[in-house]
């Protein structure tokens, strides 16, 4: 915690999340990264109702839902926590993109569609997705979009082609972006409809092999087709053509969410590469962290770390006082800045373990390979760069 | 400002030094970078008369010393806003090394010391130095000295080699660290004496030509001797065998005032950047600012700055609430890490420039020559680095 | 080819080896890396006896031996051609260990381990592995070994535990280094012993999940032991205790080469993320490729690539002049710089490809993980840089 | 000497030049450094007298021109040994931008112009300059040109205004690049005229201060203007329209040139980084040089200056065997590539030499400030990397 960053809520809480993270999900991180996935989800069950009567379920909701009515900064902490295990947000119906979907659905969704879809969802009994990506169309240009929504009397006809639809395999809904208005101006084409997979029309193609592994259920990316996929038009999400304002509203947070996470991979990184340093010995009573370049490594992370810390607390504050427009800039700063620390830091530690990092023995590996999206997904760095760059130089006129 | 940083009394001193700056000092940048020091100097005095006048002199003394009161947490923001010209710590007689010397004085000195050097110091009617590093040996080793100061009756009898005595030419007197119990432990051998500087047993060898200028004056480094020279013992600072204590403690502060003057360099550095980024014309409308390479400089550097502020006031608010010990792996953390970001920032806001990057026609080659130091001086990132990791190491058992 | 560099033969074989890999290795390669190595084998069978027909096979040996009489140089070159795929070396009798435990018999084993094992590897009609490397003890360090070979009657006991004995799995020998002489000089206590592996004393502990996978039979690398395995005492190759110059022996040529592949993989790197730059469309009419940050990569991918090429191809031929041991300080140069492009090249071809470089629809993912070991295996980067640094040093009296 | 580079002819003139570098240069560099311009040339006076005796004269000349007929790639390595020390090139009559006027006009001038102004110059009598780069147009965009040269009878009539002139302080004539022909094609429009500067229209407004320094005679670079400069017609290097093409000419040999002085200055400031290394004491008997973190860049260094020399004599031997044109792609990598290997080790060497890095008691700080422009001249990095990405990607049919 940061001491300016702690308040009351936050400072009975977060000792609790940290032993329960220790306790319940360090021991069955290998068995995760490691095993197919239907054999962690079992014991992760059990885990989940523990935490349910814990209170610690669902954190980020208000009171009222069932949450613990966190503020944007005071969930960001308990983020790092749960982001030191592969296993944390899960464990606390915390996961992307669920949480994207919950938060959208929560403020946009049909009373209708709370009732199927969110309140389940909420009480993790299912899962969801989100189809957005298309293989065919840079995802930088968020304009272009191939899938189409087309009303069919009462009923939306959704065709197009997505990938990298995280957690398909085995949710119960998506919500899919499509484009609705095609005539409208480019911003105001698309819409959010909520998608059973369970209707016909809807083929899971395959769980994408990612950096080794298909994986599976929850821990899996999947391509999918929508044909002649029938859905009532009442699961549309807000009004037609809202799709891209609703993108930016879930993207704004999703971000802080993930750099959080990444700062708590980080910190378990950190962890790993201290422990291996201080006890991997090259000759008697000389250990791997009396070298000096293994100490630049350790100073270099630990500072590049704690000025992530800094950046993300101060953006999710301000997210907090004045709105997710208004952290427009400090949230694309965050986005590529802790991406590439997190890819230092991992880097480096693995470096450290020598051999043993690049097996999967340590949780280094895991981390190595599935967060390389991170520069990628929610924007790339480049984009983020440009677009933050822009934002500066038309303060001095261009 | 930083919204959390940002007391009642910031607030409404922060936009009087802001505008003292950019009125009274800019204008006066170019002149002093490239022409004697002299000259200068004689308009600074009519600008540091306003300063008083105008009720921001000597900002970070308590109000009954004729300051105003300042935590380190903001005094660093001011600090900042004078470190965007060359001549803002000087204007408000904030400057090093006599900031130091004042620091360290008006804690540890005695009465009749105070009287005679403190006092006009504080009213900026003198100078003063401070004489540490031996060109003999490694700075980064402060328990070699080769300078000793023996007692004779009441004198210290002083004999030693220093050199980057910042701002010997001109000053009235030099705090000198000195071995006065060599058989002492390690820490405990060295005292910190005052010696007027007219004193026939100190001879400034000469103003070390520093990256291409000798200077003069304030803006000068020497290479000084000190031989047989009598000082009366009074002139000792606190306890004999003190110094290294007393040279923790001037650094502890010292580098949170270094930290936040290069982030104010930084700052600067980066709004030459982007104007010249939006003005310089590459072809028919097309400007610099347009291309990508130079958008990523502007994000990486905006990046890197705020993570910058955001570690250092952190920092000083630590040192504010718990003292400069609690905060000493921070300050190691944010010497390093700033330094660092500097150089980048100063060497992307050159490559921008082109040509006029490397002329004296802007401020930047100035800071590009003479902040490389940034580095080096106060313990080099080297140094930081491995203590910071060794801090951190002893929590894992070595 | 570089022109300084193109011998005749090299002219005459390149074309060639250039056709065969990509006609009949690129079409296998995705194949191979999704799926179980034994459906790729069945068909690298067919494709290594076309090899052998077009007399391409082990084409370092001497023409003597069934190969072409390369020189490193030479060899170097086509080496270069076959990593452009992860199926090049293995198709031509070529790949690590088997390569080096080839040399290595070739020149210090007797006649019958020669007729027993050699032949057999040389003709591919089986493959070995090479067992050295201990999870107890930093590889960085060569004297710490714990693996023991004890002389009783005519056979060797061996006891001992090694991981990353690669292609271990379905192999037919292993060549171990076990400690025979413990009371010598620490460079002089170690020996190679032949073990096949139907030996009851050989535990094949598992294939170790390395980036993902387990992997198998040649694509595999394996945790073994030692458990009192007895071989006879003819097994030993050359003398008891030159175990430690034999590696040494085998280190030099084997550094060559893996630079060498690391430079094919670049130039196939480098290739996909131009092919990618050039079709990818943003929008309109815009590549990918007229990004600037992209052109940036192309262009630094270039240099370096081409930087790595000369410096390996250089110390090749510096070894062909005059022998391994002259070109130590090249080897360790070239180790830690061609490794650090190939992460670099391999990190820039992935976010060229967005989220399809993460997917192993392409090769990118494939090495992204399994050369991160580059920097970590045959001695990491750290100490081939201090070691490099220490000889020449040495030239300047420390 | 690179082995395979090393002719017969270089073989006996490299110790040659290596003896006089060293013996006759080394001892006078700090006081050119240090001192103003006018005394050290005094003293090179007699040096090169000496260098004329000797047979090292303009050694890039054809014997029969007074010169050794060495070709590039002889010369180049030449030309490193003449980097090591700031004054190398002068004392043999190698400066730029006397070398660029020579080459070109010993191709392009008129047998009067060879007369009047290319013998003198050859003979070491006169110095010349050349004026190209304009402050009010981006000289990354070669085609935007304000100067202009308008024929009125016999005479040139040119005016305009330039920068970055180097050593027009005491030159005897320039070379000026000026708009001729304004309404043919972009690259069409532009000349070379010779201008004495004793001519009246000829403006020598200032020495610009660069890094800190005015400098004089050929240590400057001036600001000039033309102000209604009449010149002969016949003043035209080449035909009217032919200055861009003549300029590309020039460029190419001229960035080989500086490349190997770079990599000259590389290799001194990595002496004396090793040097320092080796004597600084940290503590008893622990050398600056037993720290890893400098192990490292000693080691990064070498293969950094070595990747460098490969790529630009591979790049001289390509110029040699097929031309400037047909080596284009090769001189925009080294162009970008050794330029920043140059800055990477200077700053390494500074900070390996602490405080003594950044005064003028070594050649470091002035390599530091001068040959920061080595990253913007002749075309900055952006330009030389976009211009390569843009030459590949051409091959892949955009």
């Amino acid at each position: 915690m940061i001491e300016l960053f702690a308040t009351e809520k936050l400072k009975s809480l977060y000792p609790k999340v940290k032993e329960f993270v220790e306790e319940e999900l360090y021991p069955l991180e290998l068995k995760m990264v490691n095993g197919p996935w239907e054999e962690t989800k079992a014991m992760l069950d059990v885990i989940r109702a523990k935490a349910k009567s814990a209170g610690l379920w669902t954190p980020y909701l208000s009171e009222k839902e069932g949450g613990l009515g966190l503020s944007m900064t005071e969930f960001g902490q308990i983020s790092e926590l749960l982001g030191r295990t592969p296993l944390g947000h899960y464990a606390l119906n915390c996961q992307a993109p669920d949480i994207g979907n919950i938060e959208l659905m929560h403020q946009y969704a049909s009373a209708q569609l709370k009732e199927d879809y969110l309140a389940p969802l909420i009480k993790g009994e299912i899962r969801s997705c989100f189809a957005m990506t298309e293989p065919e169309f840079a995802g930088s240009n968020p304009v272009n979009l191939g899938t189409t929504a087309v009303l069919d009397g009462d009923n939306y006809v959704i065709n197009g082609h997505k990938w990298f639809t995280t957690a398909a395999d085995g949710a119960a809904f998506t919500i899919v972006m499509a484009v609705t208005n095609p005539d409208a101006s480019p911003y105001e084409r698309a819409s959010m409809i909520v998608v059973p997979l369970d209707n016909p029309g809807f083929e899971n193609i395959r769980n994408i092999s990612i950096m080794g592994e298909e994986g599976g259920g929850y821990m899996s990316h999947s391509e999918v087709r929508f044909k002649d996929c029938h859905v009532p038009k009442s699961n549309l999400i807000g009004e037609a053509g809202t799709g891209f304002m609703l993108a930016q509203q879930r993207l704004g947070p999703g971000r802080i969410h993930h750099c959080m996470r990444w700062i708590g991979i980080c910190e378990r990184a950190f962890d790993l590469m201290c422990k291996r340093a201080a006890t991997r010995e090259l000759r008697d009573g000389k250990k791997l962290g009396h070298q000096q370049t293994i100490q630049n490594w350790i100073a270099e992370s630990r500072a590049e770390i704690d000025a992530s810390r800094y950046m993300v607390l101060h953006a999710a504050q301000k997210m907090d006082l004045h709105g997710s427009k208004a952290a427009r800039m400090e949230i694309s700063t965050i986005k590529f800045y802790v991406a590439d620390v997190l890819m230092k830091v991992l880097d480096r530690a693995v470096q450290v373990h020598g051999a043993l990092g690049i097996t999967d023995d340590t949780l280094l590996s895991f981390w190595y390979r599935h967060e390389r999206g991170a520069r990628i997904y929610d924007g790339p760095d480049e984009v983020h760069k440009s677009s933050l760059a822009r934002s500066i130089l038309k303060g001095y006129g261009i």
